[in-house]
């Protein structure tokens, strides 16, 4: 499981104010815990109206002094992310594109020689599709474009755009069709998606974002952005993947409860 | 999802002391909490080795004074559930019978023009069977003796017998085969089983417990032997319902939520 941690984003609101602040340690002390509990990724969100890509490198440069964790550049805004990814020491995630405009045609060209991840969201310029056939067809487009541009699978995480399960009438049936065509049809592309949008408006969110979780990695999730600080939630993921035959024996689970990522406090 | 309560039993350390000590308000307190929390079924397991019938009517009788929830009553020995069946003032869950011996034929004949359940366990004198079609074969087996003695199929829970998760290679793919194998074939019967028996040996147990939950569930388990106290188990549950398309808008999630079934308390 790819772990792009979630802390560092300009709307959450600590975050912002810390931002706001230029409160240094705040950044570093939470750079350094998230790559300390298992992070594969530390996303980086400035979530500001002026000076994004200044933001961001005042931010990256702060993750980089404590961790040497590669760098997801988050920003809507393609420009951004591309102008981002030059205050990076070394290969991270492109967070994101979509197929909207010509995000894609934008980005892939850069991120083509080189070892970065892209992530993309399955919506475009029609906004997000309601049927999980046009989601496919959002995704083919974004793997025609890979392979035009020699993007290779293993670096794609597709975002198949995780929902507020209140408001739906038939669960998470939708994007678990979307996901597992995609691992059928493209087993190295990596599934991914922002786990804590499912809760929306639940009580006890954290217990319907460890359950999507199981799921989804049921269906084929092996990417998420999370929050890595959350203990039970990181048990839950490796507990699932011991669950599903990816971890013999438990060794994996076992020796995460020992290097404390989950199980050691509340 | 029928939840069987589990903490009246005699291989718990604390209960075995409350039987030995003929602790009425331990029984009575725990049947009553275990009722309140969400159980179906109140399991009732002396595990001693002498007078079990008697000891059984002794925790069935104190069970019965504080709620009217069904009965389960429980004994390897097939003639002690006959017996404790007549304590029990309304109908409830036979647990258990299996492939062994004789014990489907003796209690069969009994159940068949009666409101009990049933479960059968997928074992047979040959022991546990290792393979799935192996346990396939004892279910049919099972199922063509309730055809035999009319016992419908809603009546019945079948337990595959979960094994532990830190001695095997494949994670619960095997389980998980047997459940969709009985799921697709008879929608009607219940698929149970001991939840907890998954995480024997491994750290964290209540984590694995409810991944596996989870997994169980979405493979079409519908009834388990549980703790109905453990709120974060039971809110994986409403949860795990909702997100599989069970629980339209969220609306028993939200309920259970607001009547205190989880999300209370730690």
């Amino acid at each position: 499981m790819i772990i792009i941690a979630e802390k560092l984003n300009g709307s959450i609101p600590s975050c912002a104010k810390a931002i706001a602040e230029r409160d240094a340690d705040y950044i570093r002390d939470l750079a350094k815990r998230q790559a300390e509990a298992g992070a594969d990724f530390i996303d980086v969100c400035a979530s500001v109206k002026e000076n994004e890509a200044e933001t961001l490198k005042w931010m990256i440069d702060l993750v980089q002094e404590v961790t040497d964790t590669p760098i997801a550049v988050d920003s809507p805004d393609v420009n951004v992310c591309l102008e981002a990814m030059k205050f990076c020491k070394r290969p991270g995630l492109f967070n994101s594109v979509s197929g909207e405009g010509t995000k894609i045609d934008d980005a892939f060209p850069v991120l083509a020689d080189t070892e970065w991840h892209v992530m993309a969201l399955l919506c475009d310029d029609t906004g997000i599709p309601k049927t999980a056939a046009k989601r496919i067809e959002v995704f083919e487009k974004v793997m025609q474009k890979a392979k035009e541009y020699g993007i290779a699978h293993n670096r794609i995480h597709i975002d198949p755009l995780v929902e507020m399960l209140c408001t739906s009438e038939d669960g998470i049936a939708m994007v678990v069709e979307v996901m597992t065509y995609i691992k059928k049809n493209y087993p190295e592309v990596h599934i991914s998606g922002a786990v804590s949008n499912i809760s929306f408006n639940l009580p006890v969110r954290r217990i319907v974002n460890q359950a999507f979780c199981v799921l989804a990695m049921n269906a084929g999730m092996d990417s998420a952005v999370l929050d890595p600080l959350n203990q039970d939630l990181m048990g839950m993921i490796y507990a699932t993947e011991a669950l599903l035959g990816l971890d013999e024996m438990c060794m994996e689970y076992i020796t995460a409860y020992r290097q404390g990522i989950f199980g050691q406090k509340k």
